[in-house]
């Protein structure tokens, strides 16, 4: 490959892994807009936290655990702590047929990686003892998500047996949905919420923050989907793009219609969802569908959002504050069966594949996050206690306030 | 041309589109910061609407009016329903002479679409039914904004006659400006605004908001102009990044002087607007200009901008609660005269032909948005009940507040 | 050089020249939620400004003066006013060995510039007079910033003598640094700050905003740090990705633990901080450290924040609100330092000459905004009246609050 074609590809993962980058801001302000005012300073502090300790555990274990190297087909496989750049320059350039780097694999692959946490993060807000989710960020994303990432990405047996998934349904949306399932399983649901009286809804403390929030994911998004195609190729990136956006519009279209028929009212967070969920549901094929395929499957995504927000909430009465199972969960599922059924691959063998995938990956990551939430249960415990919930996670764990309002009474007090 | 070259170029109009993309949460984030508190969800529902109804409708129709690839010269053309990727990899590398692909295109294309829209927006916020303006959204979109687009960039009457405009100070900017016009006098003002005892400033809600929203149209800016270069020709894209960025601190500069003059204080939404004027301006004639013109061009937009926005208050009494038609009408048709005054086009016939666009392109676009407003006025109703606005669009259309304060009674009476 | 390298050089120039352009609006969002909500349009509208008066004033005299092109290994050289483009299209392709063209070496050059003074308005916010601000600005933008870069990066005696700064922890940041700890001094503290009482902490008024903030400032720094390799160099440039990555989230734990161990609580703005002093550490030598190296200097950088937070303002009792004296200033020192100890370069010599690098900057730079805001002081004045103090810069200077809290009950006053 030419020095030119390696620069050109090369630079387009670099630039997507910043896209990617600030998908974390996008969690970060849609999950504090979500949540009350009292529990901001300890989501935007997670937040902070994830990207730190995902960085650096991917750097130390995930990395080699996802993309081993050896065993291909297989199960498991570890290539050692620690990043360790092929020999030379020439070694780097021959690195993944001189489409990019080892260095740029890596944070690429590294982005991605917290992403996992970050989506538990929401479902689990306004309860769960931040040195709890902190430990359990540090596992899931060093051991959890390379796993499972390693069956499909890094030539694993889901791989071996025709699994698709192009950047991540699966690999990475309905993994992070699935540990979240687990957590608030565990965790249970936030006091007050339901009740003798009946199930109370509470709203989120900052619309404008969640919808920053929503465009940021969808900007990085084009990075998400855009380069896992893993070169600059023109004409894959481009389609990519196209499948991406018009999946989001969808999305929100479907959502629109769909949450004011169910409440007869435009309710901005379900449209918010409807767009995301039409980006988690594009994200297995978005390399196999064409622009009518991409909004109906973005379209169904956004139908699927406020019915299963109202699933979860009322038939299963599991709290999830900010529809984070909804969106990375049931949409994630439901994107990857979506490359069975439309697109370039459709068919039944390739349905069944995708069945096959979605259900192991599902079982283990369920299992796993499942057994390391009970066991910090019953060790350093991970609910805070009722006062603190009461009095919100700010006060409690941070002896911060989110906003301060009385500044001018403070500054007068001061003479 | 070389592979390496074409995957360069492309990659440059792909990633302009992204950020083209996120110029709709500069819009989202600078109107909602320029509302009331109680009509905040409503601008931000609006504008998550208008990018999912803006890049489908172009997708069915706009795409296709605005660059039939028929009819050169013409006034109207239409190339049917839908996208088509010109056939193989072999056609798509062809197209645009190799500088992008088809996809690539009409995602850059799809990504301007909708702001003429998100002009509009601003512009009928806090007094404008939800359902009429989505429709206005759809038809305008699909219909107006391509149709004169395809005059100029879609090879149309415009751009044989030699009208210049480089990427959209009429094309896109005066476009939304004069919808915006014919959407306010249609609508009349905001109870309160204009009474027996004056005219009262109603301010915004946030300006940090305000400004995080100017910042992200400025740099979403070197996208929307960057990317009008059309390839990512080293000279061309870079000289367009400095008369860009210069312009818009010339804007800045001129408003802060202006409206120190006017008002004896240092107003930040006229700073802002401001910058957003100077960037309006240089857009006609971003490629044509040195340095110095380019901040001589941001200047004056600068020094328009609060004695427009006081010409629509005060003289014409036209209610545009974020300025609007100063940004985008008035700075736009600056814009596109500047460009026979200063740069390599400058001269007398090149002025005539920029005035025959200006006057064409606002004609059929202030008819065309006068009469679908009108129509939706005597149709579904374009105006809330007067109980409505005062309560807020917020609690009237979404049954949503924007903001929650006080939960922490509420959690307290939840025990 | 082959047109596609020098086409995917520029491009990258460019992109990372937008990149810095966001991290302005990190600077607005972080220095907006770290003051009192009455300070909060004053300090919004000093950063819309800095970035206007910046790019104006480096065009005509800064980019000249960093960059003479004449006195080779001098302290001092002067190119002329304005900017003026190498001859031709050769000229361009010709300028900078074909990396990149004249134009995206000033804008990319230009970003940077206001960098100095956005660190210094954060550090003076609420209590100093506007105007003299942005005199301030002005002059040392235009004067004190490119003279002591050009000693560096503009071929002059630092760099004649071996002294390493990748991208700017001295030559940008501790400028910055420098720079606000002589106006700090010479401005005094906010009242109220340092009383017979003791000591007291005045909290930000917003989190969300600062986290905002933080996050765009790390998602820029890819392109600051990215881009000052200046080209698109696979290697390089995908190394410096990784080794800014793995700093801040070395400096995020580095401040976790430390501000812990401090404060037995969990402190979001020593975390934000602590990731800004990671990303400040590691600017100086990111394309010389391995990853581990990059997360111990990161990790050292987040320890050294919150005892230098404490440090500047119990035992020196200088106040600054935001911190930057500590992230910009220390972690700057902190990070030209290390290219003595770790990584590539590092050795006794080396780090001598880190050691003159720092010290001839810091005299050179202190000792000129030192001078430069006493003569403010006694010809226009650099503090605002006591009771403006009190009653907040936004009503005093801008006759404007950054939030409408109330409008409800005026909009039913309408009526």
């Amino acid at each position: 490959m030419s020095e030119a074609m390696f620069t050109a590809n090369n630079l387009w993962i670099l630039i997507a892994a910043v896209l990617v980058f600030i998908m974390h801001l996008g969690f970060a302000s849609l999950e504090a807009g979500f949540v009350r005012k009292k529990n901001t300073v300890n989501i935007l502090f997670k937040n902070a936290m994830i990207i730190g300790i995902g960085l650096i555990s991917y750097c130390i274990i995930g990395f080699n655990l996802m993309y081993p190297g050896v065993n291909e087909g297989g199960f498991f496989g570890f290539a050692g702590f620690g990043l360790s750049m092929p020999e030379g320059a020439a070694g780097a350039i021959e690195y993944a047929d001189g489409a990019y780097t080892y260095w740029s694999d890596f944070i690429f692959q590294a982005m991605f990686a917290a992403t996992g946490a970050t989506i538990v993060s929401g479902a689990v807000a306004e309860r769960m003892k931040l040195n709890a989710f902190l430990v359990f960020t540090l596992v899931f994303v060093s051991l959890s998500y390379p796993m499972t990432g390693m069956w499909k990405w890094g030539a694993g047996w889901l791989d071996a047996l025709g699994f698709y998934d192009f950047a991540g349904s699966t690999i990475v949306h309905s993994v992070g949905g699935w540990a979240a399932l687990a957590c608030i399983i565990v965790l249970g649901a936030r006091k007050g919420k339901y009740t003798a009286k009946g199930i109370r809804a509470i709203p989120g403390h900052s619309m404008p923050l969640a919808t920053v929030g929503v465009f940021l994911l969808w900007f990085g998004w084009f990075g998400f989907n855009g380069g896992s195609v893993l070169s600059a190729d023109p004409i894959l990136v481009s389609l990519v793009f196209v499948t991406t956006a018009l999946a989001a519009a969808g999305g929100a279209i479907g959502a629109f219609f769909t949450s004011y028929a169910m409440f007869k009212s435009h309710d901005l967070s379900m449209v918010l969802n409807g767009i995301l969920g039409g980006l988690v549901g594009i994200t297995a094929g978005a390399d196999l569908m064409s622009p009518t395929e991409a909004i109906i499957i973005g379209l169904i995504a956004g139908i699927i959002i406020p019915l299963s927000v109202v699933f979860f909430d009322r038939t299963l009465k599991l709290d999830d504050p900010v529809g984070a199972t909804s969106v990375h969960l049931v949409c994630g599922i439901w994107g990857t069966l979506a490359v069975g059924i439309f697109g370039s691959a459709a068919g039944l063998g390739q349905l069944i594949n995708q069945l096959i995938g979605i259900a192991s990956v599902g079982v283990f990551t369920f299992a796993f996050a499942f057994l390391l939430i009970y066991v910090l249960k019953v060790t350093i415990g991970i609910r805070v206690e009722e006062e603190e919930e009461i009095q919100g996670l700010d006060l409690a764990e941070h002896d911060m306030q989110a906003y301060q309002e009385k500044e001018e009474s403070f500054a007068f007090a001061m003479e």
